[in-house]
């Protein structure tokens, strides 16, 4: 039962071909996550990938469309790697990804994040499955901490 | 009783001569809502009037802060849309509005935010009367989505 | 016991040396904060001191890395007055931060958002011990109202 459905998410995972990173440990004096009751709020994460930042700089200047859905994907993993550390390990807690918060590093007059931040949506439902689906914002930050193209933010509810 | 609250509601709608819009479909795979408990996320809604977009542009450049904030009550009436239909057409169910996150398309050095995120937060309490009544943080975002003014986001308390 | 916890806060604030502001009333037609459930939202707030803005402009221009962080700090005052406020005096019911939302007004191209808000993260815990330790975004703002250099928005759980 919760086996078998920790199995779906874990082969899921499996069949997509994703490791999920190990849990960056937040960069200042704040949690990667807090929980009160049914729900999860995990903390805005950057496009980590191997320990190292992948994906730098503004859209439509030094990051193509591409990159940054790229990099929204990278924010996802990211999301999904403090939530299996806030549920000890086991995904099938979530019930739902209620809410993604995205900011995509872009200049004046860019149109395309919804295109760059499916990139995180995508994959929270390829993984998750119906529990993936979530509300959402997209809009565009002048700048992002460390000069990182997308961050993205989240909020789940859990068992 | 439900009925008299009802009414009172949609009363309100009629005598502002106000007709929701229909409630947009995402622009990406993502849901216009999401609900946990109580809690209802509205994702954040463009300035869609008559199933197009209405007001696009920086403010303070193609945009001006009236038409803004006119583009921040269209985002509003999109919110109640949303909120509408996933409460099965009854928007009596909407206990208060929790909090607005209000974006707007606005180049460094722009001062009026609140002035138009006001469009928002003037129609949610004309519209609900004191269930209307929120918190909301409103900020600058170099850019939105298709180029739109005003991007706007929504928690509820529903029952 | 109550009591007591209650003077670990407050003689906290006081051995840190420090006065919550009067808190703020709204620039518009919304509430400073709202509560649903052990759910309380507090609104954007800006780094008012002693009644009037205290640090505006953008970082990197006007306002140094430091000034911004010193404006992130006198945000989280004014969240904690506005917390204060809506638990009736009793900081003590506050169960724990949540999360932050914070916005710095800044170029294209700056990087040190987290550092900046730092001196929001870390009154926070300096104040509420380890019941202020909270998820948070930091992101870059086009532009903030008034021009400050920091908005800050939160959500604790209450009791």
């Amino acid at each position: 039962m919760a086996t078998a459905e920790a199995n779906s998410i874990e082969a899921r995972l499996a069949a997509l071909g994703l490791n999920l990173p190990i849990a960056a440990a937040p960069a200042a004096n704040y949690l990667p996550f807090t929980i009160s009751g049914s729900t999860l709020y995990v903390a805005g994460q950057l496009p980590f990938e191997d320990g190292k930042l992948a994906v730098v700089g503004a859209v439509g200047k030094a990051v193509s469309v591409e990159e940054a859905e790229h990099a929204a994907r990278l924010c996802a993993l990211n999301i999904l790697a403090q939530a299996k550390a806030a549920l000890d390990g086991d995904l099938e807690r979530i019930v739902r990804c209620l809410k993604l918060g995205g900011f995509v590093n872009a200049p004046a007059g860019f149109t395309d994040h919804p295109r760059i931040i499916n990139g995180a949506s995508d994959l929270m439902v390829a993984v998750l499955g119906d529990a993936g689906r979530h509300a959402r914002f997209a809009v565009g930050a002048s700048s992002l901490p460390m000069n990182v193209a997308v961050e993205i933010d989240a909020v789940f509810e859990i068992r």
